[in-house]
């Protein structure tokens, strides 16, 4: 059989990193050390108290324990992900407000299903997730990249021009995927503000989508200000896929800001979409799991040291990068400015990385610092040698 | 926020199934017994290895267990199942040819996304699982209804005639959902022979997909008949939820067949759309329990015993229905030929139960009887009062 043909064009259009994964495979083959930088994969264990709930939630006897509930999830552990939230976001969430999902990428997916009409765009910080591309398409929208500043912050004034009657929704994504920028105060309420006026101005209330799932890998004392505070109109999304290196499990929410406009609404779309999407509802053992498990996560010190030492041993050498606050990756400049050629340059030093055209931009590359601690030292002579022709 | 039209179509559309739900929580809190035939839960725990399966691997130490892995699933999960497969459709599967999906559902618009081109047609016997329609719609097809034979059978020669050029897909799904029919051997080769012909003279190559969770639910030793050696153009879909009854899990699998025509393709474009509606994987600790627990089910004679005990008081009672082989529904007529009022005048009696109008056809309704089995005698007599007006 035929396969879809927009399918076939994404196939087509990942050609290249395929071939990415292809030689990286092939240098793995090879034999011998490969630094792997490029998969947002923690290699640092889930903290023990996840183990130990996960044993006791295996063991635990309830009637119908792997059964349904209704889509939106169990109502006990909607209101344990509220309470949290609630002090998280400094806006006053209950159980019904959240909607448990099957990771950040459903919630997405769940959340973009509800809300574009055919030909509806939805605008992002470019750099972005890649995928954010993709998830719009699924749902009959168009992703619009709205450039950030130099220093990776959102350009609101840039988001105010391209938004027009046909903009349903904004993706907010702090601490961001790929540059780790977390986004101040200000720059959340100038959003905030920005959108109230523009909502009014084009006769249609936009959505502020806010991305999170980094929210808790934050350095130096960063902290990530509530886009709830700044702004109604608004549904956090999150998964417990960094905050407890369980990305595999796929289990995260969307929370629905309590004075969203059509609230009610929107919420019971998003559980109609959960089911209708064939997610059907997110996996009930690790509902039961994180609701036990709140506020927690990873040692992070083991992520702020990485980045420290990736950070410093790249800037010695001469690689342009900032030092980001937040999430997992660094984000440098590719030396000769050309983002392919210089990943390719660092993978004939068995060094892997993503380039920057893979998130919407060209002239960087993207290194995710999730590795074991040992890892770095032993690349940064590699990217010594990679960087030395451009010097 | 507005919603999507097509999400508020569909809420406006469903407002006849929330009324009958809430009415079924306005009996419930009413207090006093009630009666719930409505859903596909099942109330039987889940087998006793499941459960020690499930504690052995929370337990296990293995590196990165809960991380992230190729998006079709874990290779030694994948080559467990095909070897299993293997056996169960009589067609030699290797580990390449299953995807790892977040159940039958996710499995479902996996596929659909991967094949569908905006218009194309999806054939389905009816009465069918009415969310098959939802799913079509997802991925811009169009589910067409293709009534059955009026023992439930499939009508092969009408899925004959209502194939053309638009059609992409057909879904079998045996034993069925709503109405515990397995289709014969006969039937299948059948459907195979008409799909090679149909397919030549249309000019398009149609993807048989054979809906099978309800496959090791089946009762009398009747067995169902392999897709995979009736029709080379197929995939076969299955989920864990009603052989472990563990739904709420969400874990099931997409299997290609081997000589499916652009088979690699085809894996290819279902690895890509697991990833691109935002399953990303099948939840990986589930997928490392069913691993080893291929080919285990339930205790299926709870199952017939609450079937037969159901099927007998009703027959005796006046009802006319047909004794299914399969899955755990019996599809009576509704006395009067009204569904929806047959089942109002049910619930009077305190029984839920869901008219076939939810179904895509009329005049019928649905019971599952995947419940506790005392529930069935104490339910006869309310039965028994819900007919006595049309006798």
């Amino acid at each position: 059989m035929a396969i879809a043909r927009r399918v076939a064009e994404q196939i087509a259009g990942s050609s290249w990193i395929r071939r990415m994964f292809e030689e990286a495979e092939e240098l793995r083959r090879g034999g011998g050390q490969v630094f792997d930088f490029t998969l947002g994969n923690p290699r640092i264990d889930p903290p023990s108290r996840f183990t130990e709930t996960l044993i006791e939630v295996a063991r635990s006897e309830l009637p119908g324990k792997h059964g349904y509930m209704p889509n939106a999830g169990l109502s006990d552990v909607r209101s344990a992900v509220a309470a949290y939230l609630s002090r998280e976001q400094g806006v006053p969430l209950e159980g019904r407000h959240v909607i448990m999902t099957c990771g950040a990428a459903g919630a997405m997916n769940v959340v973009l299903k509800a809300v574009l009409n055919p030909g509806d765009e939805v605008l992002a910080s470019a750099p972005y997730f890649v995928e954010y591309g993709t998830y719009a398409a699924n749902h009959g929208g168009t992703l619009v990249a709205v450039p950030s500043r130099a220093d990776f912050d959102l350009d609101v004034e840039a988001f105010g021009r391209a938004i027009a009657p046909g903009t349903a929704a904004v993706i907010l994504n702090s601490p961001n995927n790929p540059t780790g920028r977390v986004y101040p105060e200000s720059t959340i309420r100038a959003l905030g503000d920005m959108l109230e006026i523009r909502s009014r101005e084009v006769g249609r209330s936009i959505l502020l989508i806010s991305d999170e799932p980094y929210r808790k890998l934050v350095y130096d004392g960063a902290a990530v200000p509530s886009v709830m505070k700044a702004y109604r109109n608004s549904v956090v999304l999150t998964s417990y896929s960094k905050d407890l290196s369980i990305p595999g499990e796929r289990i995260g929410l969307a929370a629905v800001h309590p004075e969203a406009e059509g609230c009610e609404e929107l919420i019971a779309a998003l559980s109609l979409c959960n089911r209708a999407l064939g997610f059907v509802n997110a996996p009930v053992l690790m509902q039961r799991v994180v609701a036990r498990l709140q506020g927690e996560s990873v040692d992070i010190r083991i992520y702020q040291r990485n980045r420290d030492a990736l950070y410093q041993g790249l800037a010695q050498r001469g690689y342009e990068l900032s030092r980001p606050e937040g999430a997992f990756y660094l984000f440098p400049r590719a030396p000769g400015g050309d983002d392919l050629g210089f990943v390719g340059a660092l993978r004939r030093e068995r060094i892997l990385a993503v380039p920057s055209s893979g998130f919407g931009i060209k002239g960087y590359f993207r290194l995710a610092y999730c590795v074991e601690p040992e890892t770095i030292p032993q690349a940064l002579p590699a990217f010594e040698r990679a960087i030395a022709p451009y010097r």
